[in-house]
């Protein structure tokens, strides 16, 4: 049997569902054992005192380790040279003519070799873990070509073994069309998208299937294909969905029963509906809405009143949303979508634990592993108040700190 | 004589004046002695390899410390319960009747020892720091009565005893109408808050005198006034003006030869053109143009073509910018307001220290302080390209590491 240990703590955001805001629970203890969470409840409790020896974190907040469920951090280059040449005035056509816009990481990409594209991977999952993230979402997309698709998963396989963190794969090849293939993009799907897939899947590479449906991407149609091609593999799905334009990505999503729809910011009413009824959580990416200068904001009072959970996930990638901070995002979240600090706070918990399909994380409760983030505030509304500013204390991974 | 030490570095960043973009030299060197910049220049040149020991930074990049030219970070409370409601649906009335606003940081900073200030205020000094800032400006204008005020301005002075920081500190007694003056700010500014600038001026606690010109706080004759007071002291003056109206702030800060102008959204032509002839500095405030979802940038190109040197900074505050990160607030300065990436480099560095005063400070230059940032980073732009990623290498001050 596994030595306990307790946690004890003035603040507990326990997170779980239908409980007061925040699952909030004061002069709270956890009892931890081995890798998961064996207990939590009052201090007073006879439980808690007597389970092991006590670490006391006296008057912090301990909430569950954040997650990240949308990322990119995986890819080739940076693309801070278009960035200024946008802000000194140039065209999207004349940053194209330069060699810049998405095609530039995917050359960048496919240039690095894994071990290039893991060192520059690391500083960004360090960051996030920095801000006591303990599982991350990584999208292939950059490769678009199956070496380079895999290996941008293989690299996302090797984080885990070189750094305390957890992290879900998905893969993206239905991202862009690249460039050896355009007005091509049918002939992309069904002869290099699918078959990488399914390469992908068989190197035990892929948690999930995404796309990017959007006029300057992928239709509905050609999406479902790769869907189909998912639900053969018996693989999840989820999808870019109505960030620029409504197209019916989340009404396809739901149709699969999508973990989630992802960006969301033009869907409508009947968008909403079907994703209640499929249970597919709405990931909202505020660091892309930021970045593009967006003004529609996705529809928070629509998710609300049909009940769609809402997560949050930096969208880190380096044309649209080069942030690497979710507690930001959590900000961003409030200040630019309106929800509340508690909505923030779920969206990087227990919420985004959902839409990873992840069953034992995201919440403070028996059975869940021992992820965990101990913050120096009083209050959990301070963890999205504040800007740029990290109060981490302490960050436990499988119970270990 | 003091031995000199080379850094050796790809690239140099020196924000000179007028020089390429960034004042940038490619296998530079940069020669210190003491806590002085001595020389820099080519690497290949005679002078830099023969001048002392020699530390390669290798491929990164060296730019001048950080400096943040506005902010408040020394207040006590944090508003992150008024944030919640205010999300929740509270409105400004429901917030007020439950003692929120300005007036409860006003009420927390006087209830708070000077202690109690110190210690909230160094984290947020700390995060500062992280980023390369060498230099801090703070204000007061929390305590709007004689010994609070005196007590924010002496915690101010402590923070360079305690951090390799420096701090400029300005006064800004009209900062809003205290509780019990309500209705009565000429009576305020007249019996609090000039005799407390010559109390504070008196024991050695002022560097600059600051206003709020706005509906809600203080009108131009009332801001008149006070600085009169200052310019008997013999202090230089800036002010809060234009942020959400235009009351003239600008022309009459303009009109006192200020240092800065600050905020200025809603500054127009001849405001602008009053802060070119004074050669009064624009001090550009993104985080709280975000923090409360404005929607009017201040006019960037009136600036540019006025030849207005701008400034950013975080205006940390625990109301409407709760920021301690000025690598964000570039950031903002460009994805917000539209500056570029040179430009947002340099309203930390050079224009910073104009803004503050100090000819010493901001640029690489020989007999500058030695306070320089080094970046992990190859090109400068980067910086500003980034959101919540600090690749901060290493931090000089005052020649020490
Ligand atoms: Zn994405
Ligand atoms: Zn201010």
């Amino acid at each position: 049997m596994a030595e306990k240990t307790v946690l004890r703590c003035q603040h507990v955001a326990t997170m779980a569902e239908g409980a007061p805001p925040y699952g909030l629970i004061e002069d709270a203890a956890i009892v931890l054992s081995g890798d998961r969470i064996d207990w939590v409840g009052s201090w007073q409790d006879p439980l808690a005192q007597q389970a092991g020896p006590v670490i006391d974190y006296r008057d912090r907040l301990i909430t569950p380790g954040l997650i990240d469920p949308h990322t990119h951090v995986v890819f080739g280059g940076n693309r801070a040279v278009e960035f200024e040449m946008r802000l000194n005035g140039a065209s999207y056509a004349d940053i194209a003519g330069a060699g810049g816009g998405i095609l530039s990481t995917v050359a960048a990409t496919r240039a690095a070799s894994q071990q290039e594209l893991l060192d520059t991977a690391l500083p960004r999952v360090d960051a996030l873990i920095a801000e006591a993230v303990t599982c991350i979402e990584i999208k292939s997309g950059y490769g678009l070509e199956p070496e380079a698709e895999l290996r941008m998963l293989r690299v996302a396989r090797q984080i885990p073994q070189l750094r305390p963190v957890r992290v879900v794969t998905s893969f993206l090849g239905a991202h862009a069309v690249p460039p050896e293939y355009t007005g091509r993009a049918d002939a992309y799907i069904d002869t290099v998208c699918i078959p990488t897939l399914r390469a992908a899947h068989a190197e035990g590479l892929v948690d999930a299937v995404d796309g990017f449906c959007e006029g300057i991407a992928f239709d509905t149609a050609q999406v479902a294909r790769v869907f189909d091609a998912a639900r053969d593999l018996g693989l999840p799905v989820k999808l870019h969905a109505e960030q620029l334009s409504n197209l019916g990505g989340a009404r396809l999503a739901a149709s699969y029963g999508a973990l989630s729809a992802d960006h969301v910011e033009y869907v409508d009413a009947a968008g909403v509906a079907a994703m209640a009824e499929a249970g597919t959580t709405a990931v909202l990416l505020p660091g892309a809405f930021y970045t593009l200068r967006e003004t529609q904001a996705p529809p928070i009072d629509l998710f609300r009143k049909a009940g769609v959970s809402m997560a949050l996930a930096t969208d880190c990638n380096p044309g649209s949303s080069p942030l690497t901070s979710l507690l930001l995002t959590m900000n961003m979240g409030c200040t630019l979508f309106g929800m509340t600090p508690a909505e923030a706070l779920a969206g990087v918990t227990r919420n985004a634990a959902r839409a990873l399909g992840l069953t034992d994380a995201g919440t403070i409760a028996p059975g869940q592993r021992a992820d965990l983030a101990v913050w120096d505030v009083s209050h959990p509304a301070e963890l999205a108040y504040r800007i740029g500013f990290n109060p981490l204390h302490a960050r436990i991974f499988g119970g270990e700190a």
